[in-house]
């Protein structure tokens, strides 16, 4: 991959000169070390690409680290932030907004903090959804349940009338948690509050369940739902087993990407087929799906299937007019396409199955997040809000090489991370599931 | 409940002339008893009813105890026993094999234990499924894994076929553990077991994960699949919260009861609305189902309903003729029916909503047992051992005031348990649901 | 058992002449069927029994049917009820407080609820904890939450001052949560209202995870504490396993019966020998326990020992003198005892065993509840709050043949359920682990 | 943290010659990239560091990318593979079991696969237990169990006898799993394989559930400690606000680190004090932990304290003398001695507390692996198998800036990684429990 192209610094609101309080340090004996903006970790870490970096004399790729800053910007005792959830249900939003007020609150003294309730709809009056101000009592136990302790919506809105709100509560930090629309929007809110002249952190926290936020090693929720997934294809397998060919498919999340799908196969190790966005298949013919899965099912009387959301969209263009009459929904569902197409294909050749569809999706993404999750959902929290304290705008907190880190929200935006078809992860699926190519010839 | 016209006999095979081996028990210094098959319960407990009953002069209605009988009917060096699991998967059926094949291994000395394999399918040869021979350590670990260590399969097959099967491989006891039509087919492989002259003993345990069976006031697996069916509803709950004018729609299983939906809602405490086959609602109108909805949204933003899959049916009579192109499947399919009808509603009214449906059937289905159930599951099979060693026959075992008894399986077929709606039960769920009548008028 | 001599009677405050509030209730078409005082369940349900009874022309003893009384005894609008828990920790707790918090509220329109802290100390001026004010929003939720929402201390108080408390605060119904002590404490409160002159009707729910409360088929809690005790088996499966000489000892509750212990050994199956209260066993010599365990390991070189706390305490008199220097605590702990013993025994024997010791105790008791217990619960507390309503006094709310029922409380105080060393459940317990006598000769 | 002086570079038996046999791998589309010995990952990732070690001109400290190579040492058909498991239990034994003998069986085809059992007596003749032949069967579903499916055990055993006994079975790989002494072990089997001319591969995989191996970012079983860790702490959160003045006091593994008892403490955010063994603290006197812990509890009524088990060693060196006469082990129990100087604290100034003291540690040991240590280990397991095939020997395998590395057993044997009590971990630490310095003055 080119790191050498990616943007890595910061933009800043104004210069960082008020002390940031300690009182809440200074009462430990072992006081705070404060992160400097000059402390920076290297994006690539191949000896070889550092060294050629090197040799070329340029200065290799980094980002900033994350942490407190020895001097804010913004003064607390002043300062009102605001805080919306957006998009999909994730484990661990609750835990980030816990983390967020509880720093804000104890950690620099801030005392108006808000949440937009219901996404980005709370920003826009027509909606009518209620500012809620936040004390540390309210989110003190949130994270023991799932969802969003400020509801969410899916869908944009106008960023005028969202920088509008923003304005008009003399919002100083707005921290945004969302997905890629999210992370789209809450640039062009940025941008926008730099027209005019505002002076309005704005901090993004990527949220992608399926853990394919490009230049974020790990995004927050991703290993709950691999281990609640497991679940399902325990569920799918022990169907598998118990009747005369007898298959399990089970859907699992993953539009772009198949994280959740390879990793959760290799947490159970009862997969035999795994279908992923990212690795074309073959549905028929010799050495096509189907006809391995005839194999599978002859060799041992049953089989468990696991494909991501994303995966085989191209069997759609192919078979694209045939579909027309049912709706548009049913057409891109790869799941119950697969299931069909499984049905009709040992219909015809008079081979009994039993097949059995799972769709976990909504159990897994609407529960709370692991020990795992949680952890990792407080650092994400904290350093979001020593951002927003440095002054440091239109960033998205990640983690990067076992650090957190400031990304500049340029950076990320519109790309996407993937399961690489020669790396080390689907080698494994392969390995595990001995599919093999699903692929005619 | 008319109790007194019920059949409480069970036949037996023969004189049980041989004494119960007690090898095992005599080590103990607290000898086992054995149970008389004089000792019987009482079907009605109500003092009113019983003192009815005997100032009639009639004996009440009672049920043999199960337990080990001190006199047996069977050799156990000779004896060659099968067992079979049939229909649905559900929570304990390996507990319940284990069970079986244990008892008769170590505590009656039986050598010659088969496994028939996938259900009925395994009786007939044109199907080509292996016969296992069991030991002991082949289930000694299955309790922890859930399916069916034995595969099942739906459907009839051939009784004369069956029969035959058991006379060649010279069975002289079959215990068969599966639903209504398992039960049925037991009954009738009794009858021509009689009709040959054949001695052999057919010991049913009753499976319905819905807890429907008539005179069994509990059935396997239901406790564990109440257990698993509360997440369901968590991540509904979570969901309908997550978003304005949030449902959370969930199917769960019931085809003719609604148990599982009413102590699974009771269990969980966040649900709104419960539809059960028992008590019938109207679908629109005033005071019906989507008005009431639509009077919950308006009052709290969010809905959770649980709809037992059996419930509405008349909903399908009345709209039968629109459905009909779409196919049988999606016709009774009442989950999705009340997901399109609510969206319907909605949209016509132009009233934005986020409903989220999840059937997690075959999720919970294909779960081990949790302890409780697991419990339950390792008497059901001892029990079902001592009866088949006595030498009775065409009967089940059945949990019934606290103890466990031989019901003749003449007692309980074509018969079914359901949620009384004037009952304690639905009451409950009434009271925490608080959702009225969902009737017109 | 005999339970003819059984008090059965429940006293009651005055006559109950208001009509039941029906508000709720009559908003559904399926009208609530209230419960008569004349409906009874037998507490002997063998048909022999009965019959000699009803042959004699006695009435055999019956439980009062708890349920909702279309009369009641207090005006909801001035009533004020008062809630305490009391003793140890046990799941289901809060789902009592919440069940019966609800149904006073919402089922009568009582308005004044009134939470004691920290159990019999809360009425205790001298304590200082603040009585609080419940409403429903303030228990909704804590049922996720394990633990008790009012807290609770242990020990008694004075009854005199208890009352002056209830006296002062003019409270018309009690509801006391706890085990032993708190019942015997609920008869003597009892008792000093009416020399007072007062009514107030109190009313116990029988509290302990023990299961072992005299006339009470089951407490709640247990179910939940079997379901985890499991785990700890596991993991002290896994540990002997893991070792040559492994041996895993595991210490679960009961101080006077063995129905946890026995139960999650049947639930687990992975358990060797089972020691409880009611069966007594010998420590050493031929047959006994460290003989029959250093057997066990020659042959499978593992074992899981599960010893409930009340177990083996005639081993205590016998050896009390060598241990006096050590302390009472230790004295009397036979899980340390046990472990202590078994080192001894073989570094005598010069056999080398890795023996791993776990207490899950606070661990177990302090957990919510799980679903089947949860449902108990709601049930208990919806029953609690009908009979204080109806002027009932003077009782426990109980379960018995599957129904809920009123037992007066001078029926069960100062007795208890043993497991039966001659019943099915240690019989099967002797079946599973193959232990057998654990006596000399 | 100084780098450079790291040892990085792998020995190796010899030239490997062989390609690597990709049968598996040619069916998939997506063949296998092999990894090159020369990709290496940068240890030290500050872009300060590396950029002064360039203008240094040195190359900055690197290790070996683990994965497959091209070319191999071995010969499969020919080559004897042994693994063993040492030490104490940990969750995810069994996940590298399996993915060594799968990886060698599909992967390479080795068909000599030895298990040695109950650690490193297995090698040992006097001990007289068995080697056990594994086939892949054998491994295939023990991932679902906790524990170790070889058996394991403490202590050193003769370096020469563990040589005699490799040589004597022709064994050309040790794959060896364990702590500490283990890897010293290692160390020093492979330096008497060299003295001796042998050529057999030692590979070792670092076992630690405190996760503390120097070099090792993560070890396996370390999440899975975490999570259960906090099912311990919210039962101790339960109990102490269940009771007046209520402590619930838990010890957590850590000898010499506090990970597990800091990240769980984060994961449930219930916790008021964290002790661990690389922060010190005064236990009497103003500011000290006990002075604290009654200020605590005059403020809020209840505390939960982790502490991890080699916590406060100083302070029996303090009061060594006075506790002689018991005996070593509870000289050392840091959870017993908090346990008894908090209860002789509050009983000398009259204050009455509820202590309940939980140690977790077999529970949380001996289970099984989650989602994330499983696909952890099946990795670390597989890259065992690759650098072993290549000829590499004396290595660990372990995880450095999200790459899988080959690091020499001299670079991290002897050498323990420590919560940094600057850093970002124990920060927040001290953020969310408040506690404090505990230190006097």
């Amino acid at each position: 991959m080119d790191y050498e192209s990616i943007d890595t610094i910061i933009p800043t609101l104004g210069k960082a000169g008020i002390s940031t309080p300690i009182q809440r340090w200074e009462k430990n004996s072992h006081s705070r070390n404060f992160v400097s903006d000059t402390a920076r970790v290297l994006i690539d870490v191949s000896l070889t690409s550092v060294t050629k970096t090197f040799k070329e004399e340029k200065e290799p790729p980094s980002f900033e680290i994350a942490g407190p800053r020895e001097k804010i910007y913004f003064d607390p005792s002043k300062l009102r932030c605001a805080l919306v959830t957006c998009g999909g249900l994730c484990p661990g939003l609750n835990g980030i907004i816990r983390s967020i007020v509880l720093e804000l609150y104890y950690g620099y003294g801030v005392r108006n903090i808000y949440g937009i309730q219901y996404g980005l709809q709370g920003f826009i009056p027509k909606y009518g959804h209620d500012i809620v101000d936040i004390k540390p009592e309210a989110v003190a136990n949130i994270i023991k349940k799932g969802g969003s302790f400020l509801g969410s919506s899916r869908g944009p809105q106008d960023v005028g009338e969202i920088v509008d709100c923003l304005e008009r509560m003399n919002i100083g930090a707005l921290f945004m948690i969302g997905g890629d629309g999210t992370l789209m929007a809450a640039t062009k809110i940025a941008d926008a509050i730099t027209e005019r002249g505002l002076k309005i952190s704005v901090v993004g926290i990527p949220k992608t369940i399926d853990n394919d936020i490009h230049l974020v090693s790990r995004s927050f929720g991703f290993d709950t739902a691999v281990e609640v997934a497991t679940n399902a294809i325990r569920a799918a397998h022990n169907e598998a087993q118990g009747y005369p060919n007898g298959i399990g498919l089970i859907k699992l999340m993953g539009r772009h990407s198949g994280f959740i799908a390879s990793t959760a196969a290799l947490a159970q190790q009862d997969v035999n087929f795994v279908l992923i966005p990212e690795v074309e298949f073959d549905l028929e013919g010799p050495g096509g799906f189907l006809d391995t899965l005839e194999k599978r099912l002859k060799l041992r009387g049953h089989a468990v299937i696991v494909v991501a959301e994303g995966a085989g969209q191209k069997l759609f263009e192919a078979r694209g007019e045939e579909y027309d009459a049912s709706g548009n929904v049913k057409l891109n569902d790869i799941g119950l396409f697969l299931k069909d197409a499984a049905i009709s294909y040992f219909e015809e050749k008079n081979i009994k199955i039993s097949l059995k569809y799972i769709d976990p999706s909504y159990i897994i993404r609407s529960l709370p997040a692991n020990a795992n999750d949680h952890v990792f959902c407080s650092f994400l929290g904290r350093d979001a809000v020593h951002a927003a304290m440095a002054g440091k705008t239109k960033l998205l907190i990640g983690h990067w090489n076992n650090h957190f880190v400031h990304i500049p929200m340029t950076a990320s935006a519109g790309k996407r991370k993937q399961v690489d078809p020669h790396g080390k992860l689907w080698s494994s699926v392969l390995d595990s599931t001995g599919q093999g190519s699903l692929k005619n010839g």
